[in-house]
């Protein structure tokens, strides 16, 4: 943990400082609820896209200008809307908005719907979260496996505030940023954390045809998530078996393992 | 290497089926060069944006429809444009052109402007380099450190190709895909080819702040790539030395060291 800043830094009024944003767009339920959670814990500044950014993956803007205006949505609290992605949100708040001071903690979410797998690799919420691990700020995306307009957060509360004081206290690992996943609300109560490895699932592709009014093809791409990985410590298991699931990600996509073997190749 | 179906496997010309992709856009003069390297080595399909990608990462388009027209661009070669990003290129271009046949191999590039270090999360190209990984495809993400629009590819014409040999009569590990970056061409030949690791280093960001002609504010995302990771084996080292780096890539982010240490929180 040498290159990242001690955990519990905190600004002039002793509290630590939390950037928080989203890939539904400022105006979305689940960022409002992490809002909530977080003024309890700290001194919360908002920079999150003006519309929303699913599926945007790590996608930053840089063939077209952004723009940033101070928000409304928030009262009483310092926000600001972006035009641009989630990524675009964590650079522009820590660089322009906090004048480069690095934030105790990003967390990024609640995301409606979860991020399960492979989507950490399509999901703007993630990549928020790891776009502050690069610049050594520990940082979390929580999802919530529940994909309504008004979604039911009370059984999460407890834990999102659990998982993100725990962050402050401890810090994370430079680098690593977590995945953190919940279930829909149940009849049963949540069982627990679990500590999980992403799993090895995919999405099965289906592309809806369709022709617009001008008799022209169009596609949408809809798909159907397969899950062949039959591990009970993956974080698809943990949620569809009524636990939050925790994926520590990390942003070296080397595959080590496989270093050694091609140095056999004729190239 | 069990679920990734077994290399070589050719279509009924003999020949190797070959889907190529970009983020530059279906006229950028990577993707010429590649067609042109790839048509020697088999039977190539392309599927590329019709307008420059950079930096879309791994987006993937959700909330709007998706366009895919033939293209003239390469002439006497199945080709087609579309609206989205690279990594629905790839999607499209295997469920829909292809008809789920799968590819023997996924190139794409070459990228004007390398892809080294973090900037493989940011990267279009490497996002459909992955995203066929991840349907258990070969793929390799190709990338010339050299920004002009008319780049001299000579120096590499032999080593894409015989990077691409080796994958299409090796195959590579389920899930791994390569991400290859080429230096600018210099005074001196290639030095060779490095197998890498991914360089810890990061961009740190500049906010050019501008007014538009009504006197609002905007911004463009500018920045200068540091690197203070000081091996000798990463993509960085190989190309500011005259090597190709290739790092093999894993769509699987978990940071499985971190997992233990997480399982003594108070959750």
């Amino acid at each position: 943990m040498s290159e990242q800043k001690p955990p519990g830094r905190s600004d002039a009024s002793g509290a630590p400082l939390i950037l928080i944003t989203n890939d539904d767009g400022i105006t979305a339920r689940g960022i409002g609820f992490l809002v909530e959670c977080m003024s309890e814990l700290g001194t919360v500044v908002v920079v999150a896209p003006n519309s929303p950014q699913s599926g945007m993956g790590h996608a930053i803007t840089i063939s077209s200008p952004l723009r940033l205006y101070p928000s409304t949505v928030f009262s009483g609290l310092p926000a600001y809307e972006c035009s641009g992605t989630p990524a675009d949100c964590v650079k522009l708040g820590k660089h322009y908005v906090l004048k480069d001071r690095a934030p105790d903690l990003v967390v990024s979410g609640v995301n409606h719907g979860s991020n399960t797998s492979v989507s950490v690799l399509y999901s703007g919420t993630m990549s928020a979260a790891i776009e502050a691990a690069i610049e050594g700020i520990p940082a979390i995306g929580f999802s919530l496996n529940d994909f309504s307009r008004e979604p039911d957060f009370s059984h999460i509360r407890d834990h999102v505030q659990a998982i993100a004081r725990n962050v402050l206290e401890r810090g994370l690992p430079t680098g690593v940023a977590l995945n953190v996943n919940f279930p829909v609300r149940g009849p049963e109560p949540l069982k627990g954390v679990k500590i999980c490895r992403q799993a090895n699932a995919k999405w099965h592709e289906i592309f809806d045809e369709r022709r617009d009014p001008h008799g022209r093809r169009y596609f949408w791409l809809d798909g159907e998530f397969v899950n062949n990985d039959t591990g009970t410590d993956t974080d698809e298991y943990a949620i569809a078996n009524n636990y939050a699931s925790i994926v520590p990600c990390q942003f070296d996509l080397t595959a080590y393992g496989v270093m050694k073997a091609m140095e056999e190749w004729k190239l």
